[in-house]
């Protein structure tokens, strides 16, 4: 990539969200209206350039800015768009700073887009990288967070005009907790922005290239669906995942619960997998990957569950009753692995006292050795 | 008055206490702690003044602040004590003004002293007046919010640390849905301030001399007590109100939902009115009066618990079965009697649709004439 960056195009929208749905694991919101705000601002003239981490100077001010609630409210409750930009500029104010770029909390799900619809309004560039690498479900589990990023000043902005800045907070799980409360008062959908953020700070700490990362992931999926060819073997061979397990759902089950979508789904294996089960645990995303009793994969790495005929990445929301999946892995960025990153985002923060984590095991085949 | 007013001493703090736990009818908080420390402050060297109204330059800025949560939960959960300091001084810096005075929300029970401690830290004096002259359980129940005041910003904190800020508010209705949030992710028990208002303002829209009011009602106890007096005789004789009902707690539910402490009280008369029954509807505080079914007393008129044989003015947490009391009513100040105030404070607005408000009968007669 040059050091200038690219701009973003119109037509890169529908890849970037596809992927971005993939890394999402299940969570992050649906991105398609997300989507669709964007190309509309597009086609009224916004330009969107992509900035590579190292083009950032290491005294400009970026904002970091998602939507904060339960995705499963997020495909009804349809957002105002201006929901981050409001709060960007609540933190800007607070913080006495001009921010100069935006970067997503999350390249999964609909907070891929979300910087990008801000940025557009904003008139700034979104930086190519986040603060996942994937999606979780709480505002400390950023890399940002955990590497020491201030609690506040933060804000919460929602559809109607109401903005919400946490002025001065004791530490990121008391960010967590207000945010939360705030959104679900906001109908549980509502833009979120942390303290603006220096350049050396986020070239440091951010999980690097992962808008291009899902731009490149989206446009697998399309290449070879408009090619007839497997796109779940596609993913799997451009990405580099781990095919775990193909089923069809036997049970679901989903809760909003103090403003997440909780849950549990059972499969039932089919094909290579035929007479094996699988369980995955939800909290947005997809937590834990249960196959015959074994857990084989679990967060802070990436379980991703894709239609089986399609390819299409599901998120936790759309999981229905004899839907067939592929549950395929990718290994989280090594940011995210680290002892004091597992702390907040590793499955005992989860609440799963009884797992301490373990690397998915790497297999490319199909019918991977942790079978045996 | 001289019309810079008095300086508040020390011994006033426990009659001024005494008073507002009266006027808070039954709710704003029991005072006692908030006295402590008051006193505290005032014995290492810092000066309260109670300033009229008329002291007020028309441009000064006036802090409106006061504590937030369940009363219930203040007795246990102790203020740090600088809360309402911090709320004030977030919203100072939110609004970009500097206040030259605090001025109560209510008058009654603990935040008749929450300015005080505040005014104290900050060195500045306190306005002989409040926002309702009375206590009520919500942010919007204000004469400066019923009258126009904007509803952002506004602040609160907690005693950690944590200061939420709510920097853009759709109506009053949304301050009260977020800082009712927030109050009780800070454990149902936090400093609030609103949005800095002018001295013109304060003037045209507060219930007045309600500060002088509260200490002289408790002066009238404590000189009733030291001479062996019937308390609730001169209580009633010195402020004109109404006796409305002795008897006994035969019931009492209380619980705590949404940040309010909400319930009723069930009596059977004594003395006078042996054979009949009253009930207290209560959230925070005791909101209508029925007598024999009659609804002889609602809100926004105080009507008020007194222990029958100290004078004791008793907050709706410390209620208990068997309890021996007098209600005694007292008329609200007339600028809560609006049609607009009664939108915000009449029966209707506590979920009575069946109640239109009615001023109580004013009787000073013991068994007054309602009973006919």
């Amino acid at each position: 990539m040059p050091v200038e960056g690219y701009l973003l195009r119109e037509e890169d929208l529908v890849p970037l969200s596809m992927g971005a749905a993939l890394l999402g694991t299940g969570g992050g919101g649906n991105p398609y209206i997300g989507m669709l705000r964007a190309r509309e601002l597009m086609r009224k003239g916004a330009e969107v350039r992509v900035l590579p981490l190292e083009a950032l100077a290491d005294d400009a001010w970026v904002a970091e800015c998602g939507g904060i609630g339960a995705p499963v409210v997020g495909v009804e409750k349809i957002e105002e768009g201006g929901e981050c930009y409001r709060a960007v500029r609540a933190v800007e104010e607070a913080a006495g700073v001009t921010v100069s770029a935006m970067i997503s909390a999350e390249i999964g799900g609909a907070n891929a887009i979300e910087p990008i619809i801000a940025a557009a309004m904003a008139g700034l560039p979104v930086v190519d990288g986040d603060g996942m690498g994937r999606a979780f479900p709480e505002v400390q589990m950023t890399t940002y967070m955990i590497y020491g990023a201030p609690a506040a000043p933060a804000a919460i902005a929602d559809d109607k005009g109401n903005v919400v800045v946490f002025r001065q907070m004791v530490d990121m799980f008391w960010l967590e907790r207000f945010a939360r409360d705030a959104s679900v008062a906001m109908g549980a959908g509502a833009g979120f922005a942390v303290a603006p953020m220096r350049g050396d700070f986020v070239k440091q700490t951010s999980v690097p290239g992962t808008v291009t990362q899902a731009l490149e992931i989206g446009r697998t999926i399309l290449d070879a669906r408009s090619r007839r060819q497997n796109v779940v073997e596609r993913v799997v061979e451009a990405t580099g995942a781990t095919l775990f397990f193909t089923g069809k759902i036997t049970d679901i089950r989903r809760e909003l619960a103090g403003g997440f979508a909780r849950g549990e789904a059972l499969l039932a294996g089919i094909g290579t997998w035929t007479g094996s089960e699988a369980r995955i645990a939800i909290q947005n995303e997809n937590l834990v990957l249960w196959v015959d009793g074994v857990a084989v994969a679990m967060v802070p790495d990436l379980i991703i569950n894709l239609e089986l005929d399609t390819g299409e990445p599901l998120t936790t929301e759309v999981l229905r009753y004899g839907q067939r999946i592929a549950v395929i892995g990718l290994p989280v960025h090594d940011l995210m692995k680290t002892p004091r990153a597992l702390e907040i985002v590793g499955p005992k923060a989860f609440g799963y006292p009884e797992l301490t984590f373990e690397p998915m095991v790497y297999s490319n085949a199909q019918g991977g050795e942790r079978r045996a």
